[in-house]
């Protein structure tokens, strides 16, 4: 998986100031088959980035920026990988356009490099088939914000999919009397529930049952690091897949 | 625990034609310390477990019936063991007056026979003086009619008496943004979450958390069997606490 | 998925006297778009299968004779779904060449009906691609008498495929000191756990870690009921798999 | 919990120059109710601890010198708060025999400052009364070198005692086959296993069941943070403690 004995691929890291960019600058350090050539913090100019010579950046600065750096990127026939949120389908059409005329450059939209959310998210939807109940639990700190997490709706948005595709309706659900509304939210017909509690992190359990069965996944995140290996997984496969691609499943072997 | 070699505990069960009854009856012939005398249904009279010379009577019949019946086995010296719900301090205080005259007559009411759950109520309650942050999660199948279950609610009055002894304030939440209602209901300061899903019983997770740590409770009730053997240490030790004692905890050694 | 605007599907349940295949009888006769034809015991000829018309068969009984019923069955143009153990490479060969003149006959031989441990497998598998440790841990009631459990070496043997398709090397493992063997079993490069506890039925848990996170999936049979919503699922889709099919993935949309 | 309105206790730490001393001394300085008056590192002389009016000091040192280093702290009337480890019955002698003549002065040791861990053990003893099946899962990071690990055994034991308090025999297991050793270490008649795996830090789960029933006790460690809440417990409440205790146990209610 990371080959030392050929030449290691160049990599700029764009946001290098921020908690994630230099978690990502430490990342690609250590990783025997990549070079880290350029930390570009808010203050530096991008010309930095061609000069080093970088053959792929990894762009997690701020929405505000994110779009005009991937489009220097890709004229410059430079692969980015981008963690930023902040994309919309607006601002992806314009990079789209661009990347047509930019033969074998490839782009990946990123919202989420933990490997374990991805999993879960794309498990979930497959085992929703297969269960007559299915709901989410998301775990996070006490200084989150809001409830639930984005990655519990979009997990509940996969569940709901899975349930459509094989034909199931609603969930079974006898509550006749629930006051103060422990059921939870409810997220495309799946209830969803949100705990937050000191000493975690990020946290998501998805539970299945049937007659006599249950079915889970579970991932947690207990630190920044755990986002690493999707980057570098990103950073490794992004000259492999030219044009552009939004999600990190799309670079995954999930068959 | 179960000595045999000495002569059995004369025991009577009424109610033994419900669910629980009949699971009753089959604890009690299984035991070898205890000898099943009479299987009492509701149309039997109450006069064949005198006659059947019982020593102690587990009641499992129905709230409007076991008020009298009660009174009727200590009139006659008769232990009880009492699982069925509906007491209240109303019923609670004649039977009181009854026993102050009937020495060495002992009567436990239990609303819930579960060891399991005894203990993580109990536990739930000490661990709560030594963490910033306590939920509750309760899990049930999708039949059950109402949210949250009254053990959920009985568990986060405990963890309130606990961070009151131990005076703490409310627990940390950031919460800003929840248009779904992801947190739950709050119940004695404590939020409570409670999951519906085919293919679970009765189960009960109690989370605590602190700064860099985790510490769980989890009770899982799959089967009626898991009352039996509460049942049981009821019927054992019945006749060693006279008086009454309500709640299953007055038996146990919780030290 | 339970169309019940059709004419139903013609079912005969062999092994009909066991505990599998009550259940799978009580199971079928629920099921809207199916009809139970015939329940087959050890003493009954197989000529009642063909004379009730069925159209599927489902073979719930003994090693000793499930080869011969479903070359029986094959010959006659009835559908098999067999979860009778005990088949080889060498009882499945004749039976390929059986359907090789059988046109538009389906039989699966399913060695497990647990759709959950059909969808564990599948997902440890491809998680184990992505992380670099990975073990194992099944939990059974204390009668079973082989430790580990057969699923749990399967899943063993399935992380082993996934990390060797990664690339993956040996899981990270510094332990010099464990006198009492408290690191288990080793199957494949994979560390397996057995737990034996009254009150479990069978259950599987599978844990992967990479730096700062964790992933889990975990299986929960409570009863064998759990089994039954996978002999529904070949039955449906037997007629529509022509040919051998072995293990119950085959007709599961796992992608 | 930490009145701020009193003259702040006034703490010293030694070791302050290790990973468990500077989390502590950070701890201290945080806390409104507690001043860090000295930190003491390998080359200070002990008496900056005596110049500084220290109240309390807490011994983080090596196992060399914290015999050498309390008995020096006693003579001067400091409180001593030891989570060193390598105290034996035979270090311990001396200190009892100094603590008698010196009234009023407290000295703790605890070889486990984490609270959840000591409640772990508490809880799993009374639980262990209860069940016929109990035990014992610690998982830990990859790089420790022992298993199980010494909080497991500690935790078998107490489980041990539990059982033979309440007169319960060997647990159930019929295992016959296990070439593998997938059952795992026994420690004084209770199953443990040791999971290594990255990215988790120190877990332990102790699982007891009976006939239908599950009840599981849980501690999760993800950071040596964890250990503090355990440490300023010892700091707070040891001047009331005269004389020598052992254990973090002795100064919590776990009534």
């Amino acid at each position: 998986m990371t080959p030392t004995d050929t030449i290691p691929l160049r990599v700029a890291v764009l946001g290098a100031g921020g908690r994630m960019g230099s978690e990502a600058c430490r990342a690609v350090e250590e990783a025997a088959d990549l070079e880290l050539v350029a930390r570009i913090s808010r203050e530096d100019p991008l010309e930095k980035v061609a000069e080093a010579g970088a053959q792929v950046a990894v762009d997690l600065t701020v929405p505000a920026v994110t779009a005009e750096n991937v489009s220097w990127l890709v004229d410059r026939g430079i692969h980015a990988v981008v963690g930023t949120t902040g994309w919309t389908e607006q601002s992806l059409a314009p990079l789209r356009t661009q990347l047509e005329g930019a033969a074998g450059v490839g782009v990946l939209i990123a919202p989420n490099f933990a490997l374990g959310a991805v999993l879960a998210m794309r498990f979930a939807e497959v085992a929703a088939r297969y269960y007559e109940s299915a709901e989410v639990i998301e775990m996070h700190h006490p200084n989150k914000l809001d409830a639930p997490s984005g990655t519990a709706r979009h997990t509940a948005a996969a569940i709901g999919r899975g349930r459509a595709a094989a034909g199931l309706g609603p969930v079974p659900d006898a509550t006749e009397k629930d006051p103060d509304g422990a059921r939870g939210a409810v997220v495309d017909g799946i209830h969803v529930h949100a705990v937050r509690q000191r000493g975690l992190v990020a946290h998501e359990v998805v539970q299945f049952g049937g007659p006599g069965e249950q079915f889970q996944l579970r991932h947690d995140s207990f630190d920044r690091a755990s986002f690493m290996p999707g980057v570098l997984l990103g950073v490794r496969e992004v000259a492999a897949h030219p044009g552009l691609t939004v999600g990190l499943d799309g670079y995954m072997d999930l068959g």
